[in-house]
């Protein structure tokens, strides 16, 4: 039996990481949660689930939660404010955190969770991708494991069991190309949120979908790669793969390569990462392979997708670079949901601020959450 | 450092290894050969490394060699006649045997090995299809390691490293097709030796080669997999690929797919086996995933290839059934190559065969032997 909190569990991964747990043979017990502040989807979590704890960041959210619990006399202990995410991170009950916040506010709870000795199943990209070097340091010292929850990292960890770091020559991450492979910078100028969000293959959140299409989701995830394999960027290799069955692959010296394939269900890598060493009956449709007849792949158009060489490139300056990368990128796709920037400045954007942020090598925590603050308020001012 | 010896060192399988061997970095020490009669290549192998222990079948071969040793003053060990492969498979000096005699030849020295407490690289089909449940009880008896070195059961191998046996849904054997894919039973009627023994793909021995392209080979190759993974012969699936880059892919319960990908060199695989646990640096020319552009799968045509379909039965049937249909089957391969029966009476042989003989369930050793022997004798007295 596992006993998680789940942070972030009225979003895509928190609400798909529920199903999980619904199906009692994944022997998973839902001691806490957090949500900002959907009360609905909190609501419903509270009467199928009836979790112990529960942290509600957003204030009027919070009160709301409190008096329904009340009237509805549910024995459950309530956390307010910044904290509550940190809270339900540490609980003692708990060995295990799904950390499915999206955007940099993942990133002191699970530090602080990782410090509380309960290993991560991570789904926050900003984590590793912002703090990297910190957090992969704070994990070895406190012994704790930090699971990959997304299917490409997750396929890449499926991949390198029963093997040794040493021997591991590459890792090729594949990337669906999204929903504009083929595209060219001319077509791109015009494109609206509505097209963006329409992903070929994975049902995901919003944000993430538009970073899929840009690119920018591979390039933060081969960032991910550098820290969570302990691998150089020259040991990272991105490929197109349009069909999105194979979830990765590990190149080995001795020119073997070890690959996970399986159906575009996210249930598939969040329901390994809570029964990791074990694993459990599916919970999603498997992959049929008598269905699948061509798998087929591309080199990623660089010239087109500029985001990925820029993402590789942030990462092999390392430092606060990867958290000027991602602060850019994060208001850069909110500006343009919000449609006030055209689609290929999010990528003009991006660049800008790695130009304009000097570069510091070894930032600590509280300097990348300054850069990641500076970027953002850079960008609001300049481009709105 | 591992020692071992190699039995049918002058083979296909045979020769590679000593590539391997070469190496040193794969640190492998060559103490004892055998071989049939082929004096040049024997004589290549005394000069280039020296084994200390040969053993050779033919006795005109063994004779040669003896005197070939005495006039150049070799510090060798020489054994001839039938005993000669077990002597070189039980040496005290090794801890692994390469078996990569062709036929059921390589069976009695196998079982021999296992009793000495030697690892198995195994090469040879003929010794878990034909003796399946024997030589694995022995081998658990013993606990030596059964590590198979064709492509198939290696990438298998490799794709359940670091998993448990009782997580594995289904072994999926991947197929090239052989290089009548795609033909009628119209198209195989004419087909000469010639034609048969060139493979697509793979650089194999003769008979090996015309296996492949009936899907013999395959079939052999799914009764070997119920012995060495323990699977069902429901949990074992056959699927064409033509481009044999994966192969072979293993399913888990969880609906994740592990496959093993690489190139089309038997090197890999004969080093991997030999460096188990560990890997050594690639021998063979890596496949470069930049120039995969669509690898491409279907289901194997059953209709017009009826071998594998009748390995399955066989297998199912178990106890003698895989010994008459490979004893069948190795008669008539001879007799195809030497054009005294038509292609598609190799499938004919091996249906009547099996229809002839009865079944046995839970055959000893001997009758294993007195089966094949007598499955010969009727396929050439009824045949030729």
């Amino acid at each position: 039996m596992k006993n998680i909190s789940i942070l972030g569990v009225t979003g895509s991964i928190g609400t798909q990481a529920l199903d999980i747990i619904r199906n009692k043979e994944n022997k998973v017990n839902l001691i806490g949660v957090t949500a900002h502040r959907n009360f609905k989807g909190l609501v419903d979590i509270i009467e199928e689930f009836s979790p112990k704890y529960i942290g509600i960041t957003d204030k009027k959210c919070y009160e709301a939660i409190k008096e329904y619990c009340e009237r509805e006399n549910k024995q459950v202990n309530l956390f307010g404010g910044e904290e509550a995410l940190e809270k339900v991170a540490t609980l003692k009950e708990i060995d295990t955190v799904l950390t499915s916040v999206v955007g940099i506010a993942g990133l002191k709870p699970t530090i602080k969770a990782i410090e509380a000795k309960k290993n991560i199943a991570l789904a926050n990209k900003e984590t590793l991708v912002v703090a990297g070097d910190i957090v992969m340091a704070k994990a070895k010292e406190n012994g704790v494991k930090i699971l990959p929850v997304d299917s490409e990292h997750g396929a890449i960890f499926q991949c390198i069991q029963g093997n040794e770091k040493k021997d591991i020559n590459k890792i090729i991450l594949t990337a669906s190309g999204g929903p504009f492979r083929g595209k060219t910078r001319d077509d791109l100028k015009e494109i609206t949120p509505k097209e963006a969000l329409k992903h070929p293959k994975w049902n995901m959140g919003r944000k993430i979908s538009i970073d899929s299409s840009t690119l920018v989701n591979k390039g933060l995830e081969v960032i991910e790669a550098h820290f969570l394999f302990g691998v150089s960027y020259d040991e990272i290799e991105v490929i197109v793969h349009p069909q999105s069955i194979v979830h990765s692959m590990v190149e080995y010296k001795d020119g073997s390569i070890i690959a996970q394939l399986g159906s575009t269900d996210m249930r598939l890598p969040i329901q390994y990462a809570l029964s990791y060493p074990d694993r459990r009956t599916a919970i999603a449709d498997k992959l049929d392979f008598k269905t699948v007849s061509s798998l087929t792949f591309e080199q990623p158009d660089i010239n087109t997708f500029r985001c990925l060489e820029l993402a590789f490139k942030a990462g092999k300056l390392g430092g606060n670079m990867p958290a000027i990368y991602n602060g850019a990128n994060e208001i850069a796709v909110e500006l343009f949901l919000d449609a006030r920037i055209k689609y290929l400045q999010i990528e003009e954007i991006i660049e800008d601020a790695m130009n304009k942020f000097p570069h510091v090598k070894n930032p600590d925590l509280q300097q990348v959450l300054d850069i990641d603050k500076q970027v953002r308020e850079y960008v609001l001012k300049r481009y709105v």
